[in-house]
């Protein structure tokens, strides 16, 4: 199978420049000018004059078919995925989540089950290790073989997600030895539970003091304890979905030093803030996630950490709830309010909206976050991440003239609300390839449900 | 009993002039111009022509007959304190330490039982919680009334003196509500404790190991992680025995930013360092203590800090073990070799000596770090920590000639090396005074142990 | 003459006590507890039971019949320092300004003739030297003995005041020698000149536009350079009327890092803001001064420096122009009103109720910035700025509940309005002492003209 | 013509890849996977396995031909730019100098007319503007046009290129008016002559004198000053070879609140320091340049810099004079040894191997820092700087195992030393293409002198 994205402007994380892309059997064969043309018999052509061709998005933070809270996240593998496709992203990395007492091998063979006949687009798995301990530790020698190169703990959630301090270090001296990496959720979990026991006692239990329960100081302090434990470990260290002002301020301190530290943020962050939880009503339990909205003028300081490359990821922490029957769960006290929004399908459309075409920063810059970065971090690159000769034609034809509703009925998700309804965004894929095939066309997905594959991932590799 | 201190130039925190001090029954009742000295009729003069009258130091970290590690601190209230007195500390806190299971009371009751009828000197003493619930929080309320008005909790020793972020939270806001202060020792002892196992497993038993797996930045994590904490609770923190320029940086960020953060370090700091640790044989252990002996170019960064005031207070953590028969225990490894060093009669000289006579900051600078900030932050002021009038007149009159010697045989603490064996010092007492009674003079102990008694101490009040 | 002030709380800037102060010919001879009241025989007392007794306020920067852009400051030394005596300020250093081409010696001449006869408090002389050049170096070497020790140079001014880079570096090279104190004027004037004339030409010229053409940027370059500057010369240098937060952050940068680095604020830049700069009609303009009014919220910034201590005094840079004939030089154009504004009187009683009422920080930190820092640093110590045997028997009898009116018309300055029009505050002088003379009770001038005596300052000394 | 480099690794700033680059007619028309290889039929072929395929070097600081210090540079367009291309340099931005009085046309002119027939590779001007005036202002308005779109200002060398502060930001002013970049050679001229005159009249003479009258705090200065001034102006700054850690430490600072600042270092200040400029005899002069030497320990402090990218260009500011002779101007006295030294030819063989031999980044952060960034700052983007269809090919073969010598007659530069006498690197190029001719293969020179081209520049386009 050949096909020909002809007139396009190709953009990597470096480069913009007029090009056709050539592919066969799904991988990139050749980038060339129109006048070689003559020398590619194509099958199919996209005309993609006055559109981007970029790199397909790679979301490397997503929860789907999640158990969590005594509920599910409402998209599975299919629906997400198909989502994910309609959005421009052409690959996850989603979590499977150790049970305690759970060996990992188990939780990556739930985790495989899920996905399994059900993905519309490539997927890998992150590992969660809920359980540190000599067996775990042990067993994470085995998972890299697997294509499993990449672990995430947790300095929140006591009791359930959370590891303690030698945990975390035992786990990231592992992961560095054998060229893993090893992502936080950095808020101490032990104090913000005092606060909300605390809060919940003076009769706090609407949805806005999930905020004030989980104040900035104490997503500072764990992402400040995380980076600090890495250098301990002499390893690299991932912050998930930063937040918090003064969280990034020590991410900075950090890689200003030269240390190999590196943190995301999501979507939701910079477009909704402590406001949207303040909502009349329940309304505010739509922006129930940890960490928490924080207030609006933070945003700035999010897309400026965009701009200065301090954030190098911004993926989604999709985690879809259904407002009715779920959300709902919390209308007596905010702490039963599953905590996670949708946001898988949105994410390009929204930083391209805020990013680029506000002028926050250019095509390739947006390229380098929503796809280059993280699969250099997480093990993806060349073979996804890029427009390059041999990579996967996972790839996106970018109208920056399109308007896309961001309204729940425009969207995919399988979920019964958008944070976003009522916006409109200007910018998004008129063509979605995920190796060489057309899955997404003008809004239409011509893909198939079990079509995506497993990724084996590669360790971490810094440039 | 009316006694005249004459000719002398009298040193406090802000000022330093000629005049006499007079003093009545043990309090201070004027500071005086040579040319009234006529209406004071004097039972007793002493003649501090070319000295400075200063007020008596304060040394708010001791540990005297301290059980620890399976052996005790060799100097008890009596040895301790007649030591402290030969180096011209008038006032002593020390710990009383609740033992897991234990009441606060209890433990109280117990430190009383060590110290009364002993000490030479007046004391008050912290508690250290070591197991902070509802119980010991609901106690804490009625230990202002004693004069107990400050608390010291871990993030070092998991198993023993450590306290989770949960309980530090809460006995910082407890102690916030009570006018109480806090103080931390900041090491992440669960981090440590894994490159502890780790090292001795690899083999590395000897005495340099104890600072090896104390690294830097546990310190600095644990102290920003305390600010954190107190920042959260809305409550003033000090911490002890500040060691790492990191940890100080941390220290400053939150000072500069207008918190109520306080923080000490001590004359081993600033005058030992690795290399003593790495002496030959086993002459290392003589300088165990935690947090450990840092590279020596550190020892600027402290003095640095003294003399910009973002260290307040010098103090000692005076905890002695004999080398023969105590720190030998850790012949073997490491971990065995009791954690503590001898200070508290060299105090004042070393910073003395150090610090004035070095150039480093004036006698003023020296007053405030020894005597005034600690009464201060500690509620002693203005009963000690000044030379003011209605004052206790706690004081010493200070030779900046005379020269001593700090070898073991020179001075007067129970135990059985000295860490600066072979060091003359310049700057040295000829006449301690406690609430007016000579207790030293020219090197010979004049006091009585019992005279010393205990200070309820009020609570913590910002200037 | 003997005199009791007794009942007071003393309060000097380390400690706060209820003592008698006995003044005999004017200096401090004893403070005493009450009980040794009997041996004193007073010729006069003042009770000043429920009030403070602090040293009386020193000013370290203001300008009396002063001539500047065309007109000349309304204030001379008699009704400039009456109205400070109102305020309970007891020394003021004044500048001396050499013109170009003049000696130093003619200009300390003029400025000596000035005050003569007229001044009612204590007053000494900085030097502003507007022509560095081989002669005034060579000048600055006799000052000394007559008791001018320290030296203003300028960034701002070109063509006027300005002394370039090089001119800025040999002074302090020369003042380091001398063991004299430079202070800088830090704006960029230069830059300023080109956004002025900028400005102007677009047709901005209503007094707002002063603080747009002067914007915190240049304040900010000019007071890191000005300390560069210091760095190379190894000197200690002080910073004049400190406004914008950005250039606070450089102050504190150096201090961080242990450099000789001080810095003074204004009471206009705690109280005003841009916004009085944008009062209907040519209001404005009573607002003019340079450096020019920040944003209200940079008023918090300055207040935190004042607590952490990186600011060390607040001064006045008084230098009144009435509104009527003087300020309205400028209607057609702002660059003609002439800079400064009202505060000699006024400076106790603001930064008393802002800050001490205010909860931002107690007596002692007021005394401290007030009267201790100023006359530490610039050679007054010790015979002012405290209370404290031998010293001058400066005083205020303050009365922290005493009400004042800072209307025009309620106030002793030789000006045409008040910048704090229809403001109370509380806390008061009842007393003011000048040399053991009450120069000022209950609001009433008992001094005269001409009873201020130059003042022979001593060197730069840090403590 | 058609040209193919087979085999390669393909580097660009972003990717890396196996690939052919396929070059028609000077252009790079296609990056293609190998079995595509049949369909492009070349005339000439290169092997490139087990080769990097990068793009040519851009060095944007050179002074070919340059009057400087009474005496020329020895390098003129021709012996510089054949040396270039030896080292892998495939274009460099020299800079025209207007001298006072002088139009910027008459400058131009001048520079065109020493490049003219000389040049063996492609070649652009910056202009430096001595004598910025109405007049200069004025004329920048035309530069654009003919493909000058950069100019240089000075802080430094006071009475000769030196601007003062107004002049610095009416520039600044009008670049960012033009969409055109202001460069700056910072260094506080004005002090810096205070203290070499200080210097010589206490008899400091030799070489090493350069640097201790130039200290590092005078080049952080005016650094900080040039980054003030472009905030003022609203318009980007480029920071010209930057040396001092605390000059780097301001550049973090501005990049961190996401300013558009940039800044370049230098080989030399990466390789050599302080050591060299006291070597024995004279041979320090060799070593003499401005900024000048720094302390052997703050290379790492650069090092860091380009690796977290707050430094983003590595140029040469290559400046050539023969020891005997020139560098001989000085023997009596520091201050007439002519400044500069010779890295054109040396630039990629050094960063290579103490960049990426040495593991401190990868192959693409090399192309980055040593082609795209300076592309794309200097308008030479996409035409040159990255491997991409539609840009010139300028391309360089490069082998990462091929040794290099760096003694001077190893090397290409008409001087007559190197500063890496004795030193061997590895890695180094096979051929060096300058649009699709090879001009260098396996050491050789086959180009010719005219063939380079004046490239016209577009204007400063952020990404």
């Amino acid at each position: 199978m050949r096909m020909l994205i002809k007139n396009g402007t190709i953009v990597t994380a470096a480069d913009s420049f007029a090009g056709d892309v050539w592919i066969v059997d799904g991988t990139i064969v050749a980038i060339a000018d129109a006048r070689q043309r003559a020398a590619f018999a194509a099958e199919r052509e996209i005309d993609a004059a006055g559109k981007y061709v970029m790199p397909g998005g790679i979301d490397v933070h997503t929860h789907l078919d999640m158990p969590f809270m005594g509920t599910t996240s409402r998209d599975d593998f299919q629906t997400g995925t198909i989502a994910a496709a309609h959005g421009g992203t052409t690959t996850i990395v989603d979590f499977a989540i150790q049970a305690r007492g759970q060996s990992l091998r188990a939780a990556l063979d739930a985790w495989h089950a899920k996905a399994e006949g059900k993905a519309a687009i490539d997927y890998g798995f992150h590992m969660i290790v809920s359980d540190v301990n000599p067996s775990s530790l042990e067993e994470m020698g085995g998972l890299g073989a697997e294509g499993v190169t990449s672990y995430k703990l947790f300095t929140a959630y006591p009791g359930a997600l959370y590891s303690d301090d030698g945990q975390i270090l035992r786990a990231m001296q592992r992961a560095r030895d054998l060229g893993a990496l090893v992502s936080l959720h950095a808020e101490n979990g032990i104090a913000i539970n005092v606060l909300i026991e605390q809060a919940v006692a003076r009769g706090e239990r609407a949805p806005r003091y999930h905020a004030t329960t989980r104040p900035e100081v104490t997503e500072a302090e764990a992402t400040h304890r995380a980076l600090c434990l890495a250098e301990v470990a002499g390893a690299p260290v991932y912050i998930v979905h930063l937040t918090a002002a003064r969280a990034l301020e020590e991410v900075v301190r950090f890689r200003d030093r030269g240390l190999p530290v590196y943190a995301e943020t999501c979507p939701q962050y910079l477009f909704c803030s402590t406001d949207d939880l303040e909502r009349e009503g329940f309304e505010g339990a739509k922006y129930v996630c940890s960490p928490p909205m924080r207030p609006r003028a933070m945003q700035e300081e999010l897309w400026r950490g965009l701009r200065t490359g301090h954030l190098q990821v911004v993926a989604t922490d999709h985690c879809p709830f259904d407002f009715v029957g779920q959300k709902e769960m919390g209308r007596e006290v905010f702490t039963r309010i599953p905590n996670g929004m949708p946001t898988i399908e949105t994410r390009l459309l929204l930083v391209w909206d805020g990013g680029v075409r506000a002028g926050r920063f250019g095509p390739s810059r947006f390229v380098e976050m929503m796809a280059t970065a993280p699969a250099k971090l997480f093990g993806l690159y060349p073979r996804k991440g890029s427009v390059a000769v041999g990579a996967d034609a996972d790839l996106v034809v970018w109208d920056p003239d399109r308007e896309q509703s961001l309204a729940a009925r425009a969207l995919h998700m399988r979920v019964d609300y958008s944070p976003y309804e009522g916006r409109t965004v200007r910018g998004a894929p008129t063509h979605v390839l995920s190796r060489g095939t057309v899955i997404v066309e003008d809004g239409k997905f011509l893909g198939r449900p079990g079509a995506g594959r497993f990724v084996k991932r590669s360790g971490y590799a810094p440039a």
